[in-house]
């Protein structure tokens, strides 16, 4: 930033760092964790291995809703009520300068100041719109690292559009579903996916005057969920009313979630959770470093052009011309 | 079905049929393709290879909406029309005993009988729940055989819940999004998503006595096609009122289609995006193969047991045990 070479600290001093909760040294991780540059990668993941062990103990909340229905604002607020039960809380927040949010008119003005000053607290603004495409394993990383760094509740927003929500899934324990007043009569398939996924619906913005709306909505959404399979057995989602802005029903959210997690405990739903969640970023991260060796090998590379001709002319299947490069692929793996 | 041993038609027998519009064939053909049997896959990849280049010729729509839009009432009407003017038309439909439509109250009476009853029609009930999943490229090789069958106009139903559009999207010439009156009054960012891949929108169900509510939903929902960037450069999207039930607006629908590949023939568009598309499936062909020989290869399934184990108990990150199953991967593979 200030144009000054920094030093870039070994892997000893980001362990430490992050292990003593030095913000600045974890948030540089995650940049590192973030990068393509294959010796950032190295070094992110030397980081992760010495790292991981330390964490564990957390709470993931994944918090999701369209633009507008004010998930900034409720992070800030929740965060800040966690905070005042001596808990230290990291968020995992969208960029609102880089996230894809077009057509989106409210804009995000205040983006969690008050969380943002305090030392407890953990603020990172992830470059990638909603973890979609490539960067779902590294959100997930990101989640790691701050776990190690002994946060003891992990926020993760996301804009809900669908597939982030589901990508999000993969990586939380629990999902709040954050809705408008007056958007539940409509309930259709659409909002329905991503109900599916949600274990608490909240009807935010339900500010003083907009009662009788929320109201309505709470019930359209109530209705809404009776419909859909339990996602968590004994666990029954509920809708509630919420305001951000005036604080009511947050702290009735940070409630549920303790809730959820003291019974999730009881059996082994929450550990079988986090093992599914980290077998799932095993082979996600697998499959692609698999692709890219595929995409970055030489024969590959020098074949694409002519196998693709062949395709748009109808001289060769879609099928066959995989095959094909397949065979490049594996046939230089083969002989090296 | 009636338990006799099936012959089995040779390579030659299939190309034959299909080209010369066979239904039972094209229909035994696309049962191949979707099946995961190697034996099976190897026979309809000769077939697609044999078929292509044929075809070619078609257009390629996709019709979507939530669960409820009336989507195969509608197919059905436009489908009709489309024969009345001397075209043959096959339809992908979902299979709403398959379809993970859970929570749809509204079931499916009629699956387009009509049509079905017609010599120039194909309907292919699709087992796959809106093409999500593995299924993607095997609806657009089904496609491509509809194709190489002669069909001029393909339509392809999918549920409008978000993935599965996006995939069609990447497959189809046109996307018609079907809404409901009343359902436009918010407009977030969870229908955006399905509403930017729209090539025309239609409130469908606008029968008698509902026109003035669908009135307003045709105005919101052009309110929100001109928040959203072009999608096709040269074509600005519409809003229309449709009544399939009772037939209002649907040759309309059919001739703003017509309207668009003419456009987008004047330049290289349509050429463009089919070759975009057949890029797409060469590769999503070998991505699909590339797993599936990683997931099947012996000592990857040796290791995978023991990996997990120590990403589960913190030992190894996921990261270095993904690096793990590569290098058994590609070791073995260097090594035979």
């Amino acid at each position: 930033m200030n144009g000054t070479k920094r030093h870039e600290p070994t892997i000893e001093e980001f362990v430490e760092g992050i292990r003593n909760g030095d913000r600045r040294l974890l948030s540089r991780a995650i940049t590192l964790v973030e990068s393509n540059r294959p010796e950032h990668e190295r070094l992110a993941h030397e980081i992760l291995d010495r790292c991981l062990g330390d964490g564990g103990n957390s709470i993931r909340i994944g918090v999701t809703g369209a633009p507008g229905a004010g998930k900034s604002t409720f992070i800030e607020t929740l965060g800040l009520d966690i905070l005042r039960e001596g808990q230290r809380v990291a968020v995992l927040a969208i960029d609102p300068s880089s996230a894809r949010t077009k057509g989106s008119i409210l804009g995000d003005k205040s983006r969690m100041e008050q969380l943002a000053a305090r030392p407890e607290a953990f603020i990172r603004p992830s470059a990638s719109s909603g973890f979609l495409g490539g960067t779902a394993p590294r959100t997930h990383e990101a989640i790691l690292l701050c776990e190690a760094a002994g946060y003891d509740v992990i926020i993760v927003e996301t804009v809900g559009v669908g597939q982030s929500e589901i990508v999000v899934n993969s990586m939380v324990d629990f999902i709040l579903l954050l809705m408008l007043p007056g958007s539940g009569d409509d309930l259709q398939g659409i909002k329905r996916g991503i109900m599916e996924i949600a274990d608490l619906v909240a009807v935010n913005k339900a500010d003083s005057g907009r009662q009788a709306i929320a109201e309505i909505s709470k019930a359209d959404f109530e209705a809404a969920l009776r419909l859909l399979p339990e996602k968590h057995t004994g666990w029954e989602r509920n809708v509630l009313l919420t305001s951000a802005l005036e604080g009511s029903g947050v702290s009735e959210v940070w409630q549920i979630v303790r809730r959820f997690e003291e019974r999730m405990k009881q059996n082994e739903a929450w550990e079988n959770t986090r093992r599914e969640q980290l077998r799932n970023l095993l082979y996600t991260i697998a499959e692609e470093r698999l692709k890219r060796e595929f995409y970055d090998h030489q024969l590959v590379r020098t074949l694409q052009q002519s196998i693709e001709h062949q395709v748009f002319e109808g001289s060769l299947s879609p099928f066959s011309g995989a095959l094909k490069l397949l065979e490049a692929f594996f046939g230089e793996k083969r002989s090296d």
